[in-house]
């Protein structure tokens, strides 16, 4: 039945109360993407027929931040249970499709689970995604016979002192074969205690039916759990974290400590990469071979070239940095900069929307923006480019080998030649040609006899 | 008997040897707070009468870090074991009072486990807080006759090898009235290997009686947890900790990772709040709605307000920040800041004693200490206020829509006026009128055929 | 036969695919030190008449990364297998010798349990470390006989059911008479399914010639853990740094968090030491009494005196800092740099190769290279020591009690005299005598009427 077109449903209605939070549930995030997202984006590598987003509290916000994406979205009014909510779906169902039922707030199973599920369909119409918890409380319990077939699901409450002892218990992933499906669930009701209609009622239709109901399992149990509250978030979160510190170490990144490493998007390594503790990585980062990221950095959306070395406590967002080059520590490299090989930016240093040549060094306590540095350039500490005159950016050049003397302010827009030097303590607010020194300083005067302040009352 | 006036008795007069330290035990801190003041604060939300002090070891250094509370510091000169330390108390005690036994180096136990605690004396001269260990090694065991009446304590090492089965243990705080506790006490006898006095005897006493012992329990271990070096000082600061964490995730804040934050102090979150790893908060913190604190950042007795951004790695001390403003990275916003809505602060900037009006902005590489700065104001990066003559520290005056150009040196006192002007890489010593321009730097020389420095032997 | 002369024969030969590095395996570190080393380290304290490395992938690299050290290295040029690799040690071994096989691969063993090992040696030739594990999954069996008396090791694969319960494992280290060595690793087949030489083969010989083999424990499990991947690197990374957390506590620090604080060196602590979270220790670092780091601070090859606090963000190298220092936040000492007592440095400073006296203070947005400081100095905001003249570098001299106002440029090489003071916003280039004052500046001008910038298009 694989063979039949995939539909995937994601119940994504809750509200999710105990968040505390005027974002609907499934909008949470896990590594700064929201938890439903991780489910679209799973379902979407299984290639389905379409993606069903079942919505209820929050419809708008939701259908606004998963815009430009290929969903239907399906509007629960009210939350009458898991059930009621694929119901919603059935008029999008044709009778011979496989129906993928997953959770806007189980963000973390994998798509190999998933597959793995699909296939049981092959053998049955029905296949549910089980677990073996180490504490089953509160779980309902996947009831079998001597012959290990699936006979019902049980719910804590309901259950007896014996079928407590079951350890196997249902995540509420499921695949249904359509035309079953519509035939359970037309024949749920709500005679119970909440009210309510609860999807798994169709085990026991199909148990029923004598149907073979078939199971499969994820690798490990964060793979099933969800998050009604922000300890069970932060729970996902951590989950997810372990597995990407995994994943990089067996790339063949060193991780000093993989429970102090963030990845908020995609990270892709080289050879040898050392990642220190306390590291967060955000959107897309490319990391060459040999590249060693200390202590405490933040590196988004960029790309670092083989053998350099960004050192302690360096924000890095959208830059491309090329080899060999020994970035910080307090580095602060902004949007829009690009530094060739082995250039040395040092501490308290912010460069954004620059290119630096070849070789060339900012060591200390700098800001360098809209510039275009050449190759081996010399900027002395507490140098500024005043690229901003309150309403209007401008761009300053330093041609290969110039020299910039400490403090000098360079007043954009504005062209250093090459080979120039510029003295130290000077604003440059005129073109300096190749070859010239400029100086624009006050002359030192010595003065005898000066008094000293004194305390004032 | 809980009508009876409560006397909370802290044993506080241990030395601590295994902490390796000058300071007595009881002063070692949790969240950076002595032990016993944990202790206390607890007791005092019960509403005792009085709370007792019994302290031994740095007697006057306990007194002077706990002076200012109404506290009774009783004295046990030498020390002769728990049962020793409460006879010292006797004489401040009536005779139809209930008697709250704590120590002062068990500072987790929660108000409401002793309140639940206090609840048994209704029924019994004599309640024990006990507590379930999956290793109770070492610990003396609650031993119960088979009504499940608690019938005595024994010794890890006089239990019998049922008895070492047991895993309820005494965790040595208990209630009891004051008029059997003065009886029990009475009795107490020194003839063991240590030769000290044992609280845990009266047990035995009060079952000898046919006194039906009552009990309660911690909710979790950490409640119960002494600390007798810094191995388990640091794990009651962890357990501390974690329960810090677990509050702010109820309360409605996203954090990255709950085992990364420190909270030593309060702190009290608005709505969609989100922490990132390795924040810490000291004293009285106060997030607005939607506040969002960046990794590595250290905030200190300040209120931020709703919308506001900390970028990562700033130190936030005693400032009060408005709405929507952007912070950091890098920033320092020392004590006496108070910055308006919108304002923006960004890398390597230091703030001390200064008001900035609204949308004003200090983007980098600045200092400003004892300004008043009013709205709209931008200030280039390399400003420095030169608020200091080596003894008196003055005021800079900066008005609305002023302009400050880069790497300028504002000698204090001084005032720039509205929408003045100063040029880039100034030393403005003289007061500047609104709509002036000022500009107070070098002419620029341009020199011909200067020859670079050469490499010197 | 303990007396026997002993060889330590460390197996390094391995290729370590699963890293996925260029590197030989052993020479992955832990805590910034090669595997193979900490175990070379280890084997040293043991006093080894001979310490044997067999070497065979990387082996350049390896004898590179080792040199200077008194090892013998022996090439493994094909890899047989553990007996393979030991059989090349047989000619350098006499045979009245005690051989301790190690392995480069697993650095975490400590040598109190080694030496506990050797000491069985004197009632066997043979003596085995085991360990109990909760999941013995998958490693060789160790089988004893009713007696208690091991028998034999079997491998996981080869295991009876009732084997497969046996929980105590073969680890690999073992101390071997060498007499009997050589007649037993003579005796090796390499008839099994790999086509290997197994070392382990040699205790059925053992058992066989009815030798009572004799066995000790590691004090933990992380003692005998190797590293094939990275997975596992930084597990023992972390078992190491664990240990490294409670020494220091044991010693008498405060660890705000024990899995946040690294050591990848020596360090050592005076009395009531406190290091708050994500601190990095590095090299040989000493702390005096009373010492406290901030957060995120990383300290390397460098001496703290009493009293001194090292505010968070602070990178610390190579530096001597004397008593009730301030340093920081956000200060960078960089090497040679010697501060005497009482001296205070902010935030955003940066110091190079620089001498400090008593009580001077540089507290904002500075860097100092190459100076000479005498005490009481105070050198304002935004101060540069222009050092560097693109090619060499020169000494600033600052003598007692000097004032530098702030944004000054210092010209080196240059001296200000005693109770000098510099004008904010100066380039000093010229020296300055005792008690002189120097202004090097422009002269401010204000400029009515200025038309200020509009945006351009």
């Amino acid at each position: 039945m694989t063979s039949s077109p995939l539909n995937a449903v994601i119940l994504a209605a809750g509200k999710g109360t105990r968040m505390r939070s005027s974002l609907p549930k499934v909008l949470h995030k896990v590594a700064h993407k929201p938890m439903v997202q991780h489910v679209i984006d799973t379902a979407v590598t299984l290639n389905p027929a379409q993606v069903h987003v079942v919505f209820g509290h929050g419809g708008e916000v939701l259908k606004q931040q998963l815009q430009g994406q290929s969903l239907n979205f399906v509007e629960q009014a009210q939350q009458l249970g898991t059930g009621h909510a694929v119901q919603q779906v059935i008029p999008h169902l044709g009778d011979d499709e496989t129906v993928l039922i997953l959770y806007g707030d189980v963000p973390l199973t994998r798509a190999e689970t998933l597959s793995n599920l699909l296939a049981q369909t092959q053998h049955s119409p029905l296949a549910l995604l089980t677990v073996t918890l180490p504490d089953p409380h509160g779980y309902g319990r996947i009831v079998r016979n001597s012959q290990g077939a699936v006979v019902g699901i049980v719910e804590h409450k309901d259950a007896t002192a014996e079928q407590l002892l079951i350890d196997e218990v249902n995540t509420g992933i499921m695949a249904v074969h359509s035309g079953a499906l519509k035939r359970w669930l037309a024949q749920l009701t709500n005679d119970n205690a909440q009210g309510e209609y609860y999807l798994t009622d169709i085990v026991a239709m199909a148990a029923a039916e004598g149907v073979a109901i078939q199971t499969a399992h994820p690798q490990d149990i964060p793979e099933v759990e969800g998050a009604n509250n922000r300890v069970q978030l932060a729970g996902l979160e951590r989950a997810y974290q372990a597995r990407q510190a995994d994943q990089l170490m067996l790339e063949g990144a060193t991780l000093m400590d993989p429970a102090r490493v963030d990845v908020r998007g995609a990270v892709s390594v080289g050879a040898d990469v050392v990642i220190d503790v306390n590291v967060i990585f955000e959107g897309n980062v490319v990391l060459g071979d040999g590249v060693v990221i200390e202590n405490n950095c933040l590196i988004r959306n960029s790309r670092i070239g083989a053998g350099t070395r960004i050192k302690a406590n360096s924000v890095i967002e959208d830059a491309q940095i090329a080899e060999r080059c020994a970035i910080g520590p307090f580095a602060r490299i902004r949007p829009g900069t690009e530094l060739a090989d082995e250039v040395h930016v040092g501490n308290f240093v912010e460069i954004k929307k620059t290119r630096m040549g070849q070789g060339s060094k900012v060591s200390h306590l700098t800001y360098l923006g809209d510039a275009k540095i050449g190759a081996a350039v010399n900027i002395g500490a507490g140098t500024i480019t005043c690229n901003y005159d309150g309403v209007n950016k401008f761009i300053t050049e330093i041609d290969d080998g110039a020299f910039i003397g400490s403090n000098s302010s360079l007043v954009a827009p504005v062209r250093i030649g090459k080979q120039a030097t510029v003295g130290a303590g000077s604003t440059v607010t005129k073109d300096i040609e190749d070859n010239q020194l400029a100086i624009a300083r006050g002359k030192q005067r010595n003065i005898e006899g000066w008094q000293r302040p004194i305390k004032k009352g």
